[in-house]
């Protein structure tokens, strides 16, 4: 251990000992190599049993989180290492357009989200608590109303604006279904950031910068990611985009256009079709439908007694009627039928953001018996509409117009209505657009058929509008000193949540393959072998990377070459060195975790190849 | 504004944009200039209400931090900048001795604190909550538990340790009286670390790294300090010391003797006196001593009625018996009586630490009624002892040993026992040394008398030993292929507290007054006079301090120069630089906050004076 290795320039070190360079003046510390004989890490060769997802079941693998609770995550040395990386690319960038980081307390009083009508809105999904004087407080999920009045308590002018403040900060939501690691947990990382603007035009040019921020720090993070058109959901406001990173287990469906057209499927606003006239539509006819309470029995039945001369009969032409309970924010329950064509679905996505903030239960036997003008299976709109007998509300889908034509229950077991014509024989209260979203399906705006994709959502932005300033009284002076109404922006970022989306969208067979701005370290320099010249030449070329700027983590276990490389693969730095067997004949080897590719290099280029690699040249020119 | 300035070198830039500079490769943003005219910034020319301490008044009239509930604060851009700061001085120094970063959440589950017993402990002192599950979570208040069970579940060997592990994290206590400010907040940041190691011999190195690692922080913070023997609290643990920083508001109070004795008064071990022969005792005698609940009324009546030859009766010669109920964990409470000599009084706070975890509480008319035998102002230890009729458990002070001669209470009203000899007459239970330390007692080290100050805890670091492995089970295969149980370290930093502590410490009648290292800006250049040469060349010197590497806050506002000064001296900034008047005769003010020397710079010096004076030099040599 104590012979010196002369094999790489400029040593001056064994690099068997820690090496650390105080700077002087900033008293800097740094320059440590860290090995992984030390690293607090442990590599696990089963997937944990509650891993749905590859990043999930990666970072687990690989030492980089560990579950604390469900949905509540540790993070160990290597995650910490690559959250922290995302954070200060999101507050350069932040920074970089003018906003100001803050820092608000996770613990919040009742109070501002009882003004704002959200403490009750938010229902099981906020984590409540009461403290020693039995006040109320929740761990805040989100922090609008925080921002709203601390503006509120600092300004008092429209020379004060525009003004846009961010923090990164840990966030809670009592989540149904925490899933997937680190993509839907209950306590993670956000950046939220809040723009406030005197008026409109102001507001566009702060949801501009913010847009564009986003642009780089997604561009930086290095996964592939779409812009869509987004409901704003509970957060009220109008102008709404969602920065999707695009990933087969995504909880999110989305939707692109050939033209460029994306947009959530809860955001996609299906035209209503053109009337179609019905002069010649004939009359309506009930007929007996025997055991047809399912399209698919209707359809066959159909085709079978009541053949069509120019075609089959398909689930297209008839009329689906679906029956569910709507309960409001009160808690009161109202039932609400969908009338949709029956070659469509009701998409639980879509149709939730358009009840929101009420919510819509199952229509269950007891609800049943509780409107037996409800016959389960056969739900015809004659029984239907706040004018009819039963008053329950009937809306329907966009396709439904006068003078389309549709088989549909006759609100009797066993009978259907043929040829009724809506706008002729039922006028639905109104339109409910919930049908979900079909592959070729055309874009709303005319830009072709529509493809759906999956993906997790990274980043939001939306203009919120004057919702929270109205709500608790934000108000500045404008230039006539007159009192106006601040209209406000809400940007987030799901700091933690881009750590798995990272790693979901770069991981591959072997493990994690991070991309260079985000790995924790540039480089895991291998040292395989017991003889004591290869040990000691990796850690001379360890200290020779870090002080050169390359950050590495030194594998000098005690392990085969077969379990040092296989945790390489697992942890995913970008660039793999090996000092080993080809020492002895004066070359190293040098991979490329993503690609492969590996070559041998002379040790006296080391050092140059690996920087360079790090620095963004290819290691195969 | 767009006319050049030409007075300082190698400007290249108006200086009146926000300038930008994107380094190649790294892609990091930096260099935009920081406006006052833009910071999310109001300074208060009014004290808070609820201010009780000079750091708590000038963080919050400074802008730097805002009160969002009791005990719970929101940063602002000034103040959340010095909290980085703190933060990364942690980090570098806790990096340096090899312990790694890791993070935690603060929502925690509640069974690992139930298989330690805290659950319970913990009491009103803790916030708990409830899932939409029903599972119970607290809101972490220390970590020694999960750091325990994360050790536990990743290393299994010796070979894995010495090992450190520390985060920098929020952290949650619902105190009884949340108060000055930042000091003793509900919501607060901490760096708490953990060692672990197979044996004593090693807990001692890593209690010393992390000793000396503190040192360090400590010095970099910049305020006065003292290392002080501390009680480990609720901690468990044997060896234990407070980092505390010498303030008079502090909540501490501490000892110091000078020959470097120190500790918190909690810690301080009165040692037992020497017995004394009481051969030539005369035999007690009862007397009547009518109106004399107190020992002032008894001492006027003794040396009235009864004195003494050689001198006067003093309250040290009486024996005071304090009579508390004694509240144990599972809510049983059974009374107490200490006896101290009549010119002490017990301090709580030492009471409390030797109580823990049951707790004092005073003994009220209820109780006196259910024990008769204790007479109230005449209480005496004839009435007292387990072996006694009352079976009131009876506690002594431990100057009360064989042989000292006491007046104390007959157990009747109006009258009192002289000369009573402890070991003769009476014999405790046993010693409660909970009396307060007095200014002059001896150290018990013997390092001569001891002075008391107050502080304000920092940092607390202790040996924990096998308390929570043993608890938890975390134990590793020693050489011998045994498994042993792991004995742990822990150690804490208040890091948000030391925000509030700096500015304490530093602080004067004019405001903050920052150490440089803490400093949010290292100059804050005002820009005085309404001429635009003047605003162009402040804003020009600002581009060049930050090319220079000086971070400087520009005061561009639209405001007299009276109140740019005062904004200064609040906010603390360590140079202040004035460009104004002068500028007409080529030369700008540069102050010393602290010291408030001053002195006129020729412009073309400015640069390179402001940069020594930052770097450290004295501006004025």
């Amino acid at each position: 251990m104590s012979e010196p290795v002369f094999w790489f320039a400029n040593s001056d070190d064994g690099g068997s000992q820690r090496v650390r360079r105080v700077r002087e003046g900033l008293d800097k510390v740094s320059g440590v190599i860290t090995r992984l004989s030390e690293l607090f890490v442990r590599t696990l060769r089963e997937d944990p049993v509650d891993a749905e997802v590859p990043s999930h079941r990666w970072l687990v693998r690989a030492g980089y989180i560990r579950r604390a609770a469900p949905g509540i995550y540790t993070w160990l040395p290597l995650g910490y290492r690559v959250l922290r990386k995302v954070e200060e690319i999101v507050r350069q960038e932040m920074d970089a357009i003018g906003a100001q980081e803050v820092h608000f307390p996770a613990l919040l009083p009742k109070e501002p989200y009882e003004a704002t009508g959200r403490w009750t809105e938010y229902g099981d999904g906020v984590f409540r608590l009461r403290d020693r004087k039995d006040a109320e407080y929740l761990l805040g999920p989100t922090h609008e109303e925080m921002f709203t009045l601390l503006v509120k308590d600092l300004y008092s002018s429209y020379k004060d604006l525009p003004l846009s403040l961010y923090q990164i900060q840990t966030k809670y939501r009592d989540e149904a279904r925490p899933r997937a690691g680190l993509l839907r947990g209950r306590e993670f990382v956000m950046k939220d950031s809040y723009s406030f603007d005197i008026d409109d035009e102001g507001l566009q040019k702060s949801y501009d910068a913010h847009r564009d921020a986003y642009i780089r720090i997604f561009d930086r993070l290095g996964f592939e990611y779409v812009i869509v058109h987004a409901m704003s959901g509970a957060m009220g406001g109008s102008a709404s985009e969602e920065f999707l990173a695009v990933a087969e287990n995504g909880e999110d469906t989305f939707v692109r256009s050939p033209a460029g057209y994306a947009a959530n499927v809860e955001a996609v606003k299906v035209a209503s079709s053109a009337p179609i006239a019905y002069d010649d539509a004939p009359a309506a006819h009930v007929e007996d439908t025997p055991d047809t309470p399912t399209i698919e029995t209707l359809v066959a039945l159909a085709n079978g007694r009541f053949p069509r001369a120019d075609r089959p009969w398909h689930a297209g032409d008839t009329l689906k009627n679906v029956v569910l309970m709507v309960r409001e924010l009160d808690g009161s329950r109202h039932p609400l039928v969908v009338g949709l064509p029956g070659d469509r679905e009701v998409d639980p996505k879509r149709l939730a953001a358009q009840l929101e903030p009420a919510e819509a239960e199952p229509f269950g036997d007891a609800d049943f018996a509780a409107y037996p003008q409800l016959v389960k299976g056969y739900i015809g709109p004659a029984a239907l509409g706040e004018e009819s007998a039963s008053g329950i509300r009937y809306l329907v889908d966009p396709r439904v117009v006068p003078g389309t034509r549709w088989v549909t229950g006759a609100n009797e077991s066993g009978r259907h209505v043929f040829d009724l014509v809506c706008g002729r024989d039922f006028t639905p209260d109104g339109v409910l657009d919930v049908a979900g979203i079909r592959e070729g399906d055309p874009a709303p705006d005319g830009s072709g058929p529509l493809r759906l994709a999956r993906g997790i959502e990274m980043g939001h932005i939306f203009q919120l509008g004057r919702k929270y300033a109205d709500a608790l009284g934000l108000q500045v002076l404008d230039q006539n000193g007159k009192l106006v109404t601040v209209t406000m922006g809400s940007y987030g970022i799901g700091v933690s949540r881009a750590v798995a989306a990272v790693a979901e969208g770069t991981c591959d067979a072997k493990g994690l393959s991070w991309p260079r701005e985000l790995a924790p370290f540039d480089v895991q320099l291998l040292a395989t072998g017991r003889d004591e010249t290869v040990t000691a030449a990796a850690a001379d070329l360890a200290v020779q990377l870090d002080e050169a700027g390359v950050s590495v983590l030194l594998d000098d276990r005690k392990a085969s070459p077969g379990v040092k490389f296989a945790d390489a693969e697992i942890m995913g730095m970008p660039t793999i060195v090996v000092v080993g067997r080809g020492l002895a004949d004066g070359v190293i080897e040098v991979r490329d975790r993503r690609t492969d590719e590996r070559r041998e290099v002379p040790v006296a280029d080391a050092l140059g190849e690996i920087v360079a690699a790090v620095h963004g040249r290819p290691i195969l020119d």
